[in-house]
């Protein structure tokens, strides 16, 4: 029990007679196993208070499953904010707004989501995408995971699902469990998954002429396009990108999160289904549950309605894109040899270069980074360096520099 | 698209120059189109700004979907909580504590929840259930519906599912939709499903010599238990219930859940995994996603182990007990002639009684009651007072009263 961590760090475990009686033995043999178990190190006797498990021992057994992070430094590898990105004390405010409205947190969410934040959802995406669509069609959920699981469920598993993005693991996954035939083509699938924002690891971003022929070859066949919007928001720069939802023809199921403009803490994802899928949404709701917590879904509304989302965007986005240029410019007076691009969607760094280290040695040197390839000697490597604070980004260049030579 | 709610309450619809471009008609096609569409009331043209959906309209395509629960004036069907019941300026310290966290805030949250969450439900659990498990075989989602939804993952779908309270719709369907063999009898299952603290709709109790019965023949059978131990904090006036995860032999699953505890809002849930199954959902961990909001998660880390939860345990359970007992007290002195039990969980009242009104005569009056049978002119309800305020249940008994005559 105690291998097994039923009993640990400290745990009081039963005394002498009282494991004798439950496992129908003599005293005397209790006492002899726990001699021997004090004597392994398992337990240690307090006189006169009983037998504990030894806390080095349960410790050793549970630490191998706890990823220590203390020693990364700089995570470049994505997935993480800036603190100076998000205004904490602004969404306290609207947290401490929501939770002062406890008749509605006495009653569980609506299955699809809080009608208000639908609402506010469903005019905020009409603005900023030209997706039309009324709350009603709109299902919220605590992240794009469980959003795929009722999306999953709504559709027929005798489908086929192509998901260009072989990265895309998770998604994959859901779908394959469910008996879909899941590939990592374009073409000849029923369900077509693209991110065109994000459309790589390295944020390559769907042309508007690609985006028209998808829509065009879906219509054709008949098949249905889950467009997840993910990182649009950074799009400044470019070519102004329409979504596939507004291009298409009624056939667009529309995916938004906004864990990436607010803080990745924060799980609150929505996705927007056709008129027929919305039917079968309430029709089986009975089978569904709201993840996304109340507090956060009431506060979100406001936030969104009040125009708080639109500033928070533009701060973002400056602060993402800005301090993927200055990086990259860092990095290319320290790394003259390197070759160092800007992705297409402004937040990662494309950087290869000459390698011949041991390829644990970023990690050692407290960085978290991914490694795209490494073949021949030479690396490519994808930076993120949001999370990053911008006094910090020369030091980071720097002991990736080391890293590198 | 105004109809399907692609355009929806006052939204700028294009100009008719913009939509003959669009189409590829005349100008005067467009006019005349959207001259009929004035005069049928679908939009209304504002002069010199351009035309815009009818307010009216938009509402009546979109009421429908919007069931309106306002004159539903007492909730007695359950899954409601009393305002009285909980502490928000408590639980808003605890928020806000965690907010300050913002360094934690930034990154997303563990696949298998925060640890020092994890490691707060062990010790918990540990203490109340004799439910022995370290932070590692613990996982967090926001509900029981995601967390069987990874269960039903992790687990062979060749295997057969029982669920002997038929009312488990949700986590029927979620085996059901993955191709389990599912059915509601005990026995013959490779894995049982049981809630023995709210067994059935009235809260009957699973008694101990069932619980070892079931346990025995678990073990016997080789099958797995999955325990939701559901309102099992209620039971402080019958006889003290184990576990069966205490009772078990390493082949219980363990799930236990807050929202009934706090808030139906707040949604945290956790299950104990076995050690096989805690590694293989470590293993295949990149297919999943933490549902449960970061903020709440910290929150109510420090909220169970500064020992708020024991004090909110007690209260809830003294709060609603005697609320049962005074609302079957009023009803049986308004209805002499009914048959009023109070369930054994204490929480619910069993009502029978002749009936020969309409059966919607309830909502009418703004009662939302459950109707577990209706023949022969005798109706059961299942009443839950729970969310009617200590100062209305002689109101909402005499409601009660005048819709079963």
């Amino acid at each position: 029990m105690i291998i097994s961590g039923q009993y640990t760090n400290g745990d009081k475990i039963p005394s002498v007679r009282k494991t004798a009686e439950m496992l129908g033995v003599s005293v005397t043999t209790v006492k002899n196993a726990y001699f021997d178990l004090c004597t392994d190190g398992y337990i240690i006797s307090h006189e006169k208070s009983g037998f504990y498990v030894s806390y080095s021992m349960s410790q050793s057994f549970s630490a191998e499953n706890d990823k220590s992070t203390d020693t990364i430094l700089y995570n470049m590898s994505g997935g993480a904010a800036d603190a100076d990105s998000f205004d904490f004390a602004l969404w306290q405010r609207y947290i401490k707004s929501a939770l002062r409205q406890s008749e509605r947190l006495l009653t569980y969410s609506d299955v699809q989501g809080e009608y208000d934040l639908r609402s506010a959802i469903s005019s905020y995406i009409k603005e900023k995408r030209n997706v039309a669509a009324p709350p009603d069609r709109i299902v919220i959920g605590a992240g794009v995971y469980p959003l795929l699981q009722i999306l999953s469920t709504l559709l027929d598993s005798n489908m086929s699902v192509s998901f260009p993005d072989k990265s895309f693991i998770q998604g994959m996954s859901i779908f394959e469990d469910r008996g879909y035939e899941v590939f990592t083509r374009y073409k000849d699938a029923d369900i077509i998954y693209v991110s065109p924002s994000h459309m790589t690891r390295w944020g390559d971003v769907m042309p508007i002429k690609r985006r028209l022929e998808l829509v065009d070859y879906s219509v054709k066949k008949g098949s249905l396009v889950i467009e997840d919007d993910f990182e649009n928001e950074f799009l400044y720069n470019t070519k102004p990108t329409p979504s596939l939802y507004a291009l298409g023809k009624g056939n667009v199921i529309y995916i938004g999160s906004f864990s990436a403009m607010l803080l990745p803490g924060i799980r609150i994802s929505f996705m927007v289904l056709t008129k027929e899928l919305s039917d079968k949404f309430r029709e089986s709701s009975y089978k569904f549950s709201q993840t996304a917590g109340k507090t956060e879904q009431i506060a979100l509304a406001r936030y969104i309605s009040d125009g708080c989302i639109n500033s928070q965007t533009r701060k973002i986005r400056r602060l993402y894109t800005q301090k993927t240029r200055a990086f990259s410019d860092i990095l290319k007076k320290k790394l003259p040899d390197a070759n160092i691009v800007i992705g297409e969607n402004q937040l990662q760094i494309i950087l290869k270069a000459d390698f011949t280290a041991p390829p644990d040695i970023f990690e050692k040197n407290g960085l978290s980074v991914y490694t795209e390839s490494l073949k021949d000697n030479i690396i490519t490597l994808i930076l993120s360096p949001s999370a990053i604070p911008n006094s910090e980004l020369e030091n980071a260049a720097e002991l990736l520099k080391k890293s590198i030579f």
